[in-house]
């Protein structure tokens, strides 16, 4: 697949938009690494994300996953164009247990209107090391900026 | 399909783990109803919980649809048993846009190791009108407690 | 959800396209009922659709479940427009064990360019009783007819 | 992730396991690769195959995906077991256009109970150069040989 950037000034943009949703401050999610049809976002373990065992809450891998797939869609957007989440699948691999979350989003398909992307979940132990977590397959939805 | 309650304190324990979950706190959500084999979750918007819009984020919604099915699942296991979310899909049908979201979930089938359920979401308005924002279907597994 | 339908000839168009795909002459797929904004298909057993236990093969079942589904959103295009699959899941919940397939599809949304469905599959048997085998959730994007 | 083989007769025992389907003789598909947790399966394209576009319909394409999957967690289970889809989730991302469709599937996840496997379908044109029609995330469900 070819990836062609339609907007030099993408990076910006992409960020501005990230940093401009209360929830992922509520989940203080990072933009860690961001390159055209791709995207990465990084949060750190505290008990409000957490479920019943004391591991990261599928909610939140649910979420970081459908982000960064979003955002890995929405670098290669024209500048006048925004996009919304269509549908995902999450299948958890494994509990997300450790220091941190990483999860890792590319474009596979990048159509005029529709955008199909991958995400893969890490939990990332306290040494460093990455334990996939979960995987995802999400479809978003070119629309105009209102 | 023939629903069987297996513990009949399934009530007591479901709502107890559903407050171990820190992460439910965080998005403040509560469990608004619960039955054999079907949960309803409720949640108040708040700008923690938005999108770059204002309206409920994705994340928010897809967190709802995993754990209201999770505890419709959980309601019907025996009192040794708990679970855990093997896959979810998720699709978005009209922006979470209102003053509280309600996701109920109703267990499709009950096997003894597998229960996939359907979960709908709901966007209440001011005015207590509900809307479909979302609809997911998921799969759980049981697994001892340990 | 208001159900508008945009061809009143929608049904004969709907019909031949049916007729026009080859692989549900190979499946002996009938469109057992139609009207706007849903779709019924059907299939009776044979051993060319069965997998090694002798029942009928998941993807019989995942095509009866997309295609109906299609037709459902395709019911409500107008005559210039066309459909495809962008994506769909099917969870799998009892065997399909049975003299007949009927998958049951109706609109979820019905946007501009997008349409969500859900279809239930039933195994019949013998004797016309129904079980629920299956059930999906689908996304179409509506094209130009070219 | 470690791969485990369970059953050295691996090969032998999921090839006779494949051969059994009906549906996959009529669509003419081969069994083109398997290793331990990858399994490859090639179809040539017929009309008999065929979507009204004259491309490979989508329930081939699925069929061919939720399968290859199948037997790629097939190839991991120790001999007295079989397996069950219990769900998979494909997005298409171009047409099923060409001379043949080959699916290659490789396993993520390999449980005691479940495997969780992507597959990859290519649309192999004349000259043999493939392209990625569709992505697929799937769940199957070991279980007791009857």
């Amino acid at each position: 697949m070819t990836i062609e950037v339609r907007d030099p000034e993408y990076e910006t943009r992409t960020r501005e938009n990230f940093l401009s949703q209360g929830f992922m401050h509520t989940l203080g999610a990072e933009m860690s690494s961001l390159g055209p049809g791709r995207c990465e976002l990084t949060v750190k373990f505290n008990d409000a994300l957490a479920q019943q065992h004391g591991f990261f809450h599928g909610g939140v891998v649910a979420s970081l996953a459908d982000v960064s797939g979003g955002y890995a869609a929405f670098s290669l957007l024209p500048a006048d164009r925004t996009n919304v989440t269509v549908e995902f699948k999450l299948s958890l691999l494994s509990p997300g247990r450790g220091a941190s979350l990483r999860a890792s989003a590319v474009v596979l398909k990048s159509g005029r209107t529709l955008t199909i992307c991958r995400s893969d979940v890490f939990a990332i132990s306290d040494d460093g090391s990455p334990t996939l977590c979960a995987t995802a397959l999400a479809t978003y939805m070119a629309i105009d900026r209102s």
